[in-house]
């Protein structure tokens, strides 16, 4: 397969480089990679597929929302989820869906945040509960047998000296691990499912 | 009680309200109503709440949000729902904190396309599992024993006439009954429960 890994520098973005690309023809896009995209501009967005073409698959395994105390919440800090983790996701699935080959499929990611609140979390939780939403949503109107799916998994071992704060008492898992989700999404046949890892 | 709800000229505001009237003071603010409001500006929220000044409860009944298929679906249009529904219920829980009494409650809107899609509901399915998620996070760091729910339900009998070709195979409920699950959270004890109303 031909699959498009958007936040391919990150952390979970290297781990599910390494994990498809043993198997597949993976392109990597970030803000900084050999593909150049920014999720929140949509003009980035189209001019990213231009460069790519048609793939099998795309899998996104970046985004950004704001971590700070509800008493301190604004609407413009609420607005870093929206436009980038969220939004970001969902226009890359709107542009997208034309760029994949028939029964090609979206991978997106979420987080266990979603149902599994932690102070200051709210603007992640909420960006989780949309995304997970959404999937379900678009996986029944998707055409020509494209897929979508969602990983949704707790916090990384590899991300703890800089989460662990946030998520005392929460079983880190190592993010190799979650590549495998992002893997199962890919190379097998579900959509509209929620691939939870790690969720105690 | 002295309660405020925000929505309170609509299907849903007026069963809420009737409801609600029978045992407590209930100030009734909608973009038409003796007290206005538009959701969407910030700035009216804030004046909504220096008018009707301290309350015990704080009910939201109403929130667009755009029905059309995914393939015509654009980031302008997800928009209708992300600022009006979701956005529009957060920001008067993070304006009316202050105006809420100790040991208050926010009650917010939400629905079954959250995790129940249908064709042509990608905006309201994403706007939904945000406001699930954003009540689960929030309840854990409201202040003074504030409390905050929300109610999900099925689509209304009363709305069928416009609604139902969306939901060809749900059972409609009264929606006496949704309003008598605003009358828990708001006079119960519970926090950061999603208030399911005729789901299957």
């Amino acid at each position: 397969m031909k699959i498009l890994v958007v936040g391919a520098s990150g952390t979970l973005g290297s781990a599910v480089v390494a994990e498809l690309s043993k198997r597949h023809d993976v392109i990597s896009a970030s803000r900084s990679g050999d593909v150049k995209v920014d999720v929140k501009d949509a003009a980035s967005i189209k001019a990213m597929f231009a460069e790519v073409g048609k793939v099998d698959a795309i899998v996104f395994t970046a985004g950004k929302a704001h971590f700070g105390p509800l008493s301190a919440m604004t609407p413009e800090l609420m607005d870093v989820g929206i436009k980038d983790k969220l939004m970001g996701q969902v226009n890359l699935v709107l542009t997208g869906t034309e760029y994949l080959n028939d029964g090609g499929s979206f991978t997106l990611v979420s987080g266990i945040l979603a149902t599994e609140p932690i102070k200051a979390g709210t603007n992640a939780s909420l960006v989780n509960g949309a995304i997970d939403s959404f999937v379900v949503a678009a996986a029944i109107e998707l055409p020509r047998g494209i897929r979508i799916n969602a990983v949704s998994a707790t916090v990384f071992e590899e991300a703890m000296e800089h989460y662990g704060p946030f998520f005392r008492g929460f079983k880190p898992v190592p993010v190799a691990d979650v590549a495998l989700a992002f893997s199962r999404s890919v190379e097998g046949a579900t959509t509209g499912k929620i691939f939870k890892v790690g969720y105690v």
